[in-house]
């Protein structure tokens, strides 16, 4: 259970975060709940874990690193990837120390909403989307990523995991298992 | 060790693939034993692991399900990937069962010749390239895929494993673990 309203993560997050990201992390929030709304989600849920997606993304990496290696869930590897990669399992344990977030659903959307994994639940799956397709982003595959959050939400995570492996690759970065493993997961649901 | 010759085991396969599999074998047996030559590496190892390689490519799936079931150390997620992932893994176990081959490199250069993995040894990654750019091959990206094979292994098994996983996601098809992980091993390699 959480008793945190979404207007006070929200404003939590505005502590911490610059005020561009925090203009982001507030269309986040929107968009995530507006497409809770359209699948009969849970506002709450993707509310709360929108509006706390970022808590840890402005934060120094040497802190990250610190939480990342006392917390004995939260998976080592970490450390040898892209920092970009640690603020989503970080904000997540930091939601569940700091803020006594103990849904797992919300903390699991939090942690998961840079890379995706396997088996993603209906408010995973909204807030990774709602973070891809938020109105302030702009690359040339957000149209199309737009247009099937639209429609089904499988297919809408599947386009933007397919893009963004195919980011990573042009770009000779490695690309982190949890991601893979959550491409496969929705490729495997199209084809069957 | 193994005491099997290159040309008996050319015969073997000759004796189970169909004409075109074989002279396509011949080729990539060839190719390996040059790059051994181009790289100093072991001849009689990569010719043997070529000559081998799709041993098991001709036979009914029926038969290589079995063979996936009945060894233990064979991983079962293969039954749930494409059947053409099958073969490499199955023959690797006929080389061991059938023609007492227990030379590790050998036997893992059979059976990861589709997929690569992670952390492959020279004679692998000899086998896995000789297969992607025997003289036979004429798909658009094989032209790089040989000059880069002619300069670096690395480099070369980098590109190869980029472009299969870029095919696949066109394809809309999964990736096998292995794979991914392949690539993700020489993307760091790459960057270091």
């Amino acid at each position: 259970m959480s008793f945190m309203k979404i207007e006070e993560a929200l404003a939590e997050s505005e502590k911490v975060l610059t005020s561009k990201r925090f203009e982001h992390v507030k269309r986040v929030t929107d968009t995530a709940i507006n497409l809770a709304k359209k699948y009969n989600g849970d506002e709450y849920k993707v509310g709360l874990a929108a509006a706390l997606h970022d808590y840890a993304k402005d934060m120094d990496y040497t802190v990250l690193k610190k939480w990342i290696k006392a917390e004995l869930d939260l998976p080592k590897d970490l450390l040898h990837h892209h920092t970009e990669l640690w603020h989503g399992p970080v904000g997540s344990k930091m939601a569940n120390r700091i803020f006594l977030i103990d849904d797992q659903d919300i903390l699991n959307a939090i942690r998961y909403h840079t890379t995706g994994r396997q088996h993603m639940t209906q408010v995973e799956k909204i807030v990774f989307l709602a973070d891809y397709i938020e109105p302030g982003r702009n690359f040339p595959a957000v149209a199309k990523g737009r247009e099937l959050a639209d429609n089904d939400l499988d297919l809408a995570c599947h386009y933007a995991l397919e893009n963004s492996i195919q980011f990573l690759i042009s770009k000779k970065q490695p690309i982190y298992p949890d991601t893979f493993f959550a491409f496969n997961d929705f490729t495997e649901r199209l084809l069957n």
